[in-house]
């Protein structure tokens, strides 16, 4: 066994305290409704961030940030797919139930992030669903079972699902529960505010990946500052 | 000191950057609510996802999932239980207040869970809490302060609490806040396409301790395919 | 690179499982929009729990308890203060937005937390925004642009957002969403038993961080017991 069990009122020895940037990548376990273990494929441009893990058949495209405490675990649903330039925040979790998909150029998915997406803190992802490019899904927002159109705004605590199809550009408000595709069709465009917003939040996000690789990973650019064009 | 704290601008000389499994299982501080340290009972078929910690008087029976960025700390309201078969999903939180419980065959609990149970992504279960068998609890739900009967489903984003019980069999939508008794009481049963996505959850569950343990765990089965009845 | 990313069916000679107490604490990386590289200021009485993040222009006072898997990312927004005898409970997210800030004292912050203030489990504090002393903000909720007064209670699931103001003592209820001056202004005192609730749970967490550190820190205590007036 890997860890004491048995005994109660155990103290252990010495348990050490470290200050490390840990992750774990790693391939899913195969299961009977999953039985390929796959190695995720992660860009060498993307940064994945600390306590962050990725399990299974995960592709990870160009210049994707992914924060802390991040959870993307393709052992049941799968492959996951997440586009360039996305982003991942804190605490995200992405999971998707077995033997459910969506289709994307033809291709099967769990879950499909396009590119340009910001997923904020706290938001789940969950499939079979998947994610237009350009869109913004706001701070604990769940989307599970779900095809959101490019361009839509997802603001803070939204719940979209039960297979419901969002055309694109709309705007979804604060805490709303979209499970019909009647009130999926009634949703209004994206505000222009909100569209800035959420390409301010990509700006930003755009240094990210080469500003942390820079600092903590084992990659350097030459240029000493984070720029997103690297040459090695 | 563990670190260094008292300088601006300082750049450690080298954080390494580790792919670690980790997780932390510990024994809860002595504090004068809770004086005594207890180390966790974990059955050795149970797995812990990366980056999880279980700390305190914490007992894991067979077969139960831990997914990853769980933190169950035993720490301030204690004992906890969670029963065989049950599955805890990424981002779920544990925690209980000081000196409240519930009553489980004349033991105190400061949150109890049955065996079977589903705690989905981002959940909180905050004691003093009980959670009987069979039950599902969706993406963010937030149960405090309140016993849930067998086979209820809680669904995403609910909240559970101001001590209500809730009979067996009841069905809690989208967001519902159940804060008063009455609410409780006007619950419809569960419909049987919940029931049955929470069997199906549980199916997929418990495959996965058996599957982790032999890619990540020091355990092996014989059989070199995930399995439930491992004879080691 | 740092990890195996364009294999596909590639399974690792072997990743290693550990019990270990991890944190990571350091410096952002500079960007154009955050230039300066800041190591966290923390005082030797507060404590980081595992699998936490503090990164950046983060200064935390004394007797600060940071439960597990928080995030405290003060890579874009910046800088972020923690003042003393608060506590941030698991899964917690601090992050604000660039170029935008709160003044305390005349000094701008991206995020300014007073004294005695409780961040329960899974909230969201983004900058731009202010918390006042003796503040309580409940399960999941979310205060992002926003500044509160003394005193407020932020019942769990509540949304504080967009430019408000809050008044001292004000009580927001469960899933309120606070996004108006209008509704700002309407907003009830904090009932007694919310108040009593919030101090108690001060009062708990005011032992943590010596018990913590006594257990798993360096740092040793002469007395052998949590106590938080150390003298080491």
């Amino acid at each position: 066994m890997y860890y004491k069990s048995n005994s109660r009122n155990h103290c252990p020895s010495k348990i050490n305290t470290y200050n490390v940037n840990a992750r774990f990548i790693a391939p899913n376990p195969p299961c009977s409704f999953n039985p390929n273990s796959v190695y995720p494929t992660i860009d060498s441009t993307a940064y994945i961030g600390t306590f962050s893990s990725i399990i299974g058949d995960v592709t990870i495209q160009k210049n994707v940030f992914i924060a802390s405490n991040v959870s993307i675990r393709a052992d049941e649903g799968s492959p996951f797919y997440i586009g360039s330039d996305t982003n991942i925040q804190d605490g995200v979790i992405l999971h998707g139930l077995a033997n459910r998909s969506v289709k994307n150029n033809n291709k099967e998915y769990s879950i499909y992030i396009g590119k340009h997406v910001s997923c904020a803190h706290g938001c789940i992802i969950h499939g079979p669903c998947k994610i237009g490019n350009n869109v913004f899904i706001g701070f604990n927002a769940i989307v599970f079972n779900a095809i959101i159109g490019d361009d839509c705004y997802i603001s803070t605590n939204a719940l979209v699902t039960d297979g419901v199809i969002i055309g694109p550009n709309r705007f979804i408000p604060y805490g709303a529960i979209i499970d019909t595709q009647e009130k999926a069709d009634r949703l209004i465009p994206v505000p222009k505010e909100k569209s800035e917003f959420a390409q301010e939040v990509l700006h930003v996000n755009a240094e990210f990946p080469c500003a942390y690789s820079l600092m903590f990973g084992s990659l350097k650019c030459k240029c000493g500052l984070a720029c997103n064009s690297r040459t090695i």
